[in-house]
């Protein structure tokens, strides 16, 4: 690819707003778009959403494992949607939050961030249990590639709180630890960086200067989990202009299988955020 | 099944012992057992492992990110492990570390802990940076199966340890909160519990009372890694016999392709542990 993956998503935000639609075909989604639970399903559910997104978002976010659960079958489904999207030039984001280290961790990386992969995606979420160094397969694989690593800081969700919140020896909080990290993979100088964070909008702002990340915001938490366009505008307002992707699933999906809907959906999400981020 | 996960584990070891086999197809040890990186290699690898670890490991572990770098085609081959080694009667850990929360930790948990997937496993490694309370899904549905979940606590890999040995306001560890919590979810009255923790024999021990968690320990970090048999004897030298499994990967598989000498390999292994665990 002719240019890293964070100067492609800084462009393609510039062009199409912040929008990032999540592809997540569950059992009770798919029941609410009247399909029974097939892999079939899986596919319409996934091409439909696909379609709708396509020039009002600039990436989607498949969940993996709504694909994972039916098993290879599952990984087929997925494999076709990423292809199809690099056709229709949209970002695909894998929602993966894969995380081991060494060479399990390179191996998840030729998966999802190698050329050669079915799977091979532009950017792949992961998360930092085993510690954000112990993630550099993911970046040296990103880095070649032209690919981006979204690592979870803080999450939208309550439970992961007491966690991501805790301190290290250097009485520092987790999640400001992994923002930290990240932000050091980052060259101001190279436009947007490729290493970005995981960060939810039902969060209070970190201790950590956003607008130090030099790197993408990938923002989930908005609709059905409770914070709203103004959540947003308000924890990245010191934050350069489209450098944060808001991720919005079950508030578009929930609008059912007709294509036209769930795109009218989407862009009324897609200039709301717009309008003030 | 008739029984849970831990009352089946617990009596696997008693009958052969603590050697859980780990099967790593990374694209290294194919070559050191001249193979091209192929899913045909893969297949192959997994295969093998198997048969020379029956009647002598008490599990098999295999490491999914290995698979997953071929993408669909290689989780066909770990469908195809699953099934052989359930023919075979050998426990299957799924060395995933998997973990989100909601809906999507449900998705997961119907890819490995439902009796309908084919890549239903006795039981899942997940990672706990969303917090224990999220993975409530997996908990279930291995509780609803007889299936067994392992949780990552104190990972063998130095990277992990600032994160891990984190204090929450609560000032505990990251660490021993995740086993005090999982411990919270064994019934001493029932047998072994089926809710285990990851806990490498890398590490010093956590300030939890190990003796307590009443479910299983998963142990990496023998060999290669660093720690020996009498490292893990010293570290669990409190707990009931037969609640250890001990992984071992590559000292075993370094042996190469030939199936009798990697039996023989595995079995020393296992009389090395057994003898003083």
């Amino acid at each position: 690819m002719a240019e890293t993956f964070g100067v492609r998503l800084h462009e393609r935000i510039r062009e199409l707003g912040p929008l990032c639609v999540g592809i997540d075909p569950s059992r009770e989604l798919l029941a609410r778009w009247d399909r029974p639970d097939t892999t079939e399903s899986l596919e319409f559910f996934a091409m439909t959403v696909l379609e709708a997104a396509t020039g009002v978002a600039s990436a989607i976010k498949p969940q993996v494992a709504f694909f994972e659960r039916f098993g290879s079958a599952g990984f087929r489904v997925l494999e076709r949607l990423v292809a199809e999207a690099r056709d229709a030039e949209v970002l695909v984001i894998a929602d993966a939050k894969r995380g081991d280290f060494s060479l399990t961790n390179e191996a998840y990386a030729q998966a999802w961030l190698s050329d050669a992969s079915p799977l091979a995606v532009d950017a792949l979420t992961v998360s930092p249990y085993l510690g954000v160094d112990a993630l550099t397969p993911f970046f040296d694989a990103a880095r070649n590639s032209g690919r981006g690593v979204f690592v979870l800081a803080a999450t939208s969700n309550p439970e992961g709180r007491v966690l991501q919140r805790a301190r290290t020896d250097d009485h520092e909080r987790v999640e400001d630890m992994v923002l930290r990290e990240v932000a050091n993979l980052n060259h101001r100088d190279e436009g947007l960086g490729s290493f970005g964070v995981v960060l939810g909008a039902t969060r209070d702002a970190p201790e950590f200067d956003l607008d130090t990340l030099a790197g993408p915001y990938l923002v989930p938490g908005v609709g059905a989990q409770g914070a709203d366009a103004n959540d947003v505008a308000r924890l990245f307002s010191r934050c350069e202009s489209a450098t944060v992707l808001v991720s919005v699933s079950r508030d578009i999906l929930f609008t059912g299988p007709e294509r036209r809907p769930l795109h009218d959906v989407a862009r009324r999400w897609r200039d709301d955020l717009w309008g003030v981020l």
